[in-house]
């Protein structure tokens, strides 16, 4: 396995035990982010049978989560292009200040579904991404995410 | 137990399987919310050691599963008292159509926090509840969720 072929999260946060994303958390979801060449992080996320909405579709605080997670792997890998890393004390670059979620349609919960993200306005103080859940060609949830820079006190 | 020690999810929607509020699933969060005589709905959510942001805290995604959950009970309470059931051919009276989610202080991983949540308009098509997180006297984080009248088609 090259460095290539690390996600986003593997390969700048190993370490984290997110719940999301953190690939040292055995019972999270670990999800793993890639860029591609035009500036969209890709991932693809599998729900689990206990991600149930009540009615046998992908529960909407999983959406949440998968989406807010894979917008901070857009967020910090768009940081480390720019040379923004952890400021001294901070275990990430950014921390997510708020995330606007919209459910469009029904998303299954026996299906793969694809993840798709990229920041739309990137400051140091703060970054904001786009981000959403695609399925059959069709989005079914998107959410904007705004991140900021995480300044230990 | 009388009828009313039961959340608002086991007396009005007990067989779903939702992970955040869904008492049919046995890997799910199993929210249990009540509502008050002030007109505010609330709940206590212990997280599970897995839930972790990466950082030691409580994770964003599942701070929007309870939030999103948690304003559902609010919404579907306020449906029953104005006598507005699920439509023929629907689980529920109502689904999420939004979650706008503001991420304010760390919330702890290791101490359970109390979740506040009513509606701020209710017509029978849609309905806006506000809900947070609180602990230790502080709101944590809140959101804004926008539900609508599920109507089969």
């Amino acid at each position: 396995m090259t460095n290539d072929d690390l996600s986003i999260q593997q390969r700048l946060y190993p370490d984290v035990r997110c719940f999301g994303c953190g690939h040292a958390n055995d019972k999270g979801l670990r999800l793993r982010s890639f860029p591609g060449s035009d500036g969209v992080v890709t991932a693809t996320f599998t729900p689990w049978p206990e991600h149930d909405n009540g009615v046998g579709y992908l529960n909407g605080g999983i959406i949440c989560t998968v989406l807010d997670c894979h917008s901070a792997a857009a967020v910090l890998w768009e940081a480390e292009q720019r040379g923004w890393p952890p400021l001294p004390g901070a275990a990430l670059a950014y921390v997510t200040a708020g995330l606007q979620v919209r459910y469009l349609r029904p998303s299954p919960l026996d299906e793969s579904v694809e993840l798709r993200g990229w920041v739309t306005d990137a400051g140091e103080a703060e970054m904001t991404a786009e981000v959403e859940l695609v399925w059959d060609g069709k989005t079914r949830a998107a959410a904007t995410a705004h991140w900021k820079r995480w300044r230990p006190r």
